[in-house]
């Protein structure tokens, strides 16, 4: 087998050129025999092998520098910069990131997850070798998909006035994580039908140099074409085209499907869908809400669902796209526009529903700010995956958004325990006219409640004011559990009445703050007269959070507050209850603290 | 005079066309007049003062909908729509807010400062326009300038397969604020020179029906233009030119200069460059700034400066660009790419310092998170105007800082107290090599302390981890007081040394504590041990801000903490100290507090 044997790139180079395509279809295997036990993005790494054993052969990587967006696409780079055990051992699958991590290797430049990022990270690289007077080429990787993003555009505006040699290359699939949207991609598509020779460019309209390469799954074509671009002297875009899940027909045949699956079955080709969370083994957040937004829609011409490429996480598959007609809208990978796109929906009259990872409502912060808080209209935000039993890679940590959202005037975030408490939320956030809502989706599964009830006529006093709801009224100490930590609060209480070493037996006051970015004052003056300590939990980041308002709120009295969240840092691939632990959110930590606190 | 008897847009319409120069004539005095009395955005005013004309004679406001990118060019529409009085009597100059402002009219649509928003708006309105049913022009005016901006982009993109009737009025005078940057810039240039018709074509590659308009202070010329247009039924881009400061001669001259300046003399043209704090009387940190950058860029060529669009604001007037050579980059209104351009700098080893608006940091807050701080780059973010004492229009809060950085993992934020220990700490920044570093230049006026002093050789000790400098040691009460409030902490403890009332003297503990981001936990320690009371005052919105982290760390303690900052919202055009009475922050109500508190 090549592939063991490659160490690092140098041992790509060395290879006889008629070797690459058995050592093409080597990678192919393990990109297929380790994604199918332990899950991964297939389609895009099926489909850039050739292209990432050119790039190694043409440059010189550390010293060249390659750059990849997303850099989800990098298990072929993996394997030839000396981790390609990780793919063939199969005690090694799943070990590595499944992205760029400098911690792996000095051929990874970057942690990388968000898209969009690699052409502005080249002009900087560029920059710095100009201005140090150093000697090497700086390439980026960037798929079609990855475009559509602002921060892109302003790379490729930057890029070309930058007057010094940068080589990107667009790696064009046809495929966002499900279909792309844009009129980019029309371009795309002319410039693929005309072998790059259609009047509109894109790039060239920005000036830029422009090279067409039509089968970038030609390993010789695609070498052939980056070694005339090797060591240029200015900037020049190069389209590739590829085929997504190239060599393997069933991720061929349906690119959105494969494009990130579960652990699957080569032969047959069936794979799990990817749960987002350990906790969602049924029942599914993103089900409950495509099914409820569709219904809201049947009756209601106004309701029209927004999603920035990924419509999966709000339960919008393809046959409930069809179904929601126009009155669904996928922008493509543009969390920006969709933010102020749905600011411009509530302004006219219409009733937006964006749904968004937490993580990715990071890169609209200023849309959130200034589009739609300032001018306070009333779009609702669905907050999906926002929790720290969410994705785990440091990339896509999506415990920050209350953090985010903490600030932002007129915005009302409500945190619900149950589903059915979400759907009284989705409903009041639709029919109410007064003000931006997020509601933020618990990211710990699907609790179900069936004792809840709130009379729907009764939901614009809930939900128009911030209220808690006091679910048990103790003595002593007041348990403050927000949303998805609800269920936690409620074991709190529940240790603290019959405590496991024989201590006394504290009967613990049980609150639903139910509003996560606003405090009910009068709840809290309450609390504190009648209490000697308050507790707060939260799914998310201590810095900057829910609790801390209510620390700072309290802290004039006499009353002790103990905040418990995740303190602020990069965790990668972490175990969620081992975090919790590490940041003392364990029941008997937080039992012995109360009893401090008490004593 | 014709403008006096305009109360509507009607009257607008019901002009004959040989009236409207003189009417042309008469907006353009009168933006004049106004502006050399209270200041303003002359050079823009001046450019579109006949597209608006043109665009009340054509379109119906407020049953058309016209949208306008940053609305800082918006005095014509205003005078247009029965706000005439406000730019012709004297008494009332100044009166209206910059900007659009929904507040004043039913013409304004939406509270904008920010640019590049109109077109992802104007999609919305469309959207919504269509999915009930209606009947209107959705119309956006956007300038050149605002178009580097990646929500442009984002926003076109779009547009291109809305598939419906919006007209996107691009609005070309040739300049950003200061020069534009960036590819897009010379394909306008080219369209410009060729009238249209230049092969290349950003609009056209996405797929947008285009026209062009080689005049657009040709009032006849636009309003044909405009009635081509009119009920269209798809997306399409009218690209006019026009002359920034059109109409007055100096304005024409210095674009730059006139983009935005404070009261001036019609007849010399001569203006007071425009002050962004009141307390900016004579020195500035634009000015210590540049001059300082510009020595360390002289002494190392790895410092390299970037600006999104904003120069001066850092001291980089033109004669400062000039020397600074090809370590100065304006990359245009783009800060996404301005941050994620300086991670890639820092990551190839230069040393970037990157100056923003705080306001504008806003607009890249995913780029902060996951291109610097996951990649702990040492990147130098100088952050100007975060106060109170900053921009008072509600579009441009700039002390919503804080909170966003707070919960940021791995990013350092320094708050100097003085011009020298500013100076240390931009210093410290660039030096070290261990994580993006965030120095938040005081918004309240340059203060000196000779007194100050550090030793270079023990900066790095100084700001290498989180270090409260505790300037005096009291008892009872502590006082952190954070950077440029550090002032009003010397202040209180003035005042609670010497009560004006008689009462008992309080010696209390002050404390500057430098970083803004992170706790100093020993030193907070120590303080709860000797302390019944600590306080803090911040220059920024409460909320998630610093004060509340202090709140939470303190909170299982039995001291008191009163926090002082601002609460969350949009004041507009306040009083700074007014503001600050409002939130509780004079001496007598902050001194009050405190020694109820103790009692």
């Amino acid at each position: 087998m090549l592939l063991e044997r490659i160490s690092s790139p140098q041992d790509v180079r060395d290879l006889d050129a008629a070797d690459l395509p058995l050592l093409c279809s080597e990678i192919r295997q393990a990109i297929l025999s380790s994604s199918a036990s332990v899950g991964g993005h297939i389609g895009s790494n099926l489909g850039v092998v050739e292209l990432t054993v050119a790039l190694h052969r043409v440059f010189d990587s550390p010293t060249d520098k390659l750059i990849f967006d997303v850099s989800h696409q990098t298990y072929a780079h993996k394997m030839l910069t000396g981790r390609a055990a990780n793919y063939l051992d199969a005690e090694r699958f799943g070990g590595l990131s499944g992205f760029t991590s400098p911690a792996e290797s000095e051929h990874d430049l970057f942690s990388v997850g968000h898209t969009s990022t690699s052409v502005s990270l080249a002009c900087g690289m560029a920059k710095a070798r100009d201005l140090m007077g150093a000697d090497y080429n700086v390439v980026a990787v960037i798929g079609d998909g990855s475009i559509s993003g602002g921060l892109a555009f302003e790379g490729f505006d930057n890029l070309a006035e930058l007057g010094t040699g940068v080589i990107v290359i667009v790696n064009d699939n046809g495929w966002s994580i499900a279909e792309n949207h844009g009129g980019i991609y029309r371009n795309l598509a002319e410039l693929r039908e005309s072998e790059g020779t259609a009047p509109n460019n894109f790039f060239r309209s920005l000036g830029l140099d422009y090279r067409f390469l039509a089968n970038g799954n030609d390993e010789a074509a695609v070498e052939r074409a980056l070694l005339e671009l090797r060591d240029i002297d200015h900037p020049v875009v190069l389209h590739v085209c590829t085929v997504k899940g190239s060599g393997y027909e069933p991720a061929e045949d349906d690119a959105e499907g494969w494009h990130h699956v579960g652990p699957f079955d080569i032969e047959s080709g069936t794979y799990e869908a990817l749960r987002r969370s350990r906790c969602e083994k049924s029942e599914t957040y993103a089900d409950i809400t495509g099914r409820h937004l569709l219904m809201r829609m049947a009756a209601d011409e106004r309701v029209v669902g927004i999603s920035a490429a990924t419509p999966y996480i709000m339960g919008f598959t393809k046959p409930r796209r069809d179904a929601a007609g126009s009155q669904f809208v996928d922008v493509g990978i543009a969390e920006e526009h969709a933010v102020t796109y749905a600011a411009g929906l509530a302004r006219a009259g219409a009733k937006p529903v964006l749904g968004l990872y937490g993580v990715f409502m990071q890169r609209a912060y200023d849309q959130l700010w200034h589009d739609l808080c300032l001018n306070n209209l009333p779009a609702v935000i669905l907050d999906f995956g926002s929790s720290v039993y969410g994705t785990s890679d440091a990339t896509h940590l999506s415990f920050f958004d209350l953090a985010l959202q903490g600030a932002l005037p007129n915005l009302r975030c409500l945190a619900p325990t149950c589903r059915e408490e979400y759907l009284a939320m989705l409903d009041w956030a639709i029919d109410q006219d007064s003000r931006p809502v997020v509601v933020r989706v618990p990211g710990n599964g699907v609790v179900s409640n069936p004792d809840f009830a709130l009379d729907p006529k009764a939901l614009a006093a809930e939900f128009a004011l911030p209220r808690y709801d006091v679910v048990h009224e103790g003595s002593d100490v007041a348990i403050l559990a927000l949303g998805s930590f609800f269920s936690l609060g409620e074991s709190l209480c529940d240790a603290l009445s019959a405590p496991a070493d024989g201590g006394p037996a504290l009967d613990a006051t049980l609150v639903n703050p139910r509003f996560a970015t606003e405090l009910d004052e009068a709840a809290l003056d309450d609390l504190a007269r009648s209490h000697r300590v308050v507790v707060t939990l939260e799914d998310g980041v201590l810095e900057g959070g829910w609790g801390e308002k209510v620390a700072r709120y309290l802290g004039p009295t006499s009353v002790r507050v103990l905040c418990y969240g995740v303190r602020k840092g990069f965790p990668d691939r972490f175990d969620a209850d081992e975090l919790l632990a590490e940041n003392g959110m364990t029941l008997e930590a937080i039992t012995a603290d109360i009893r401090a606190a008490l004593s």
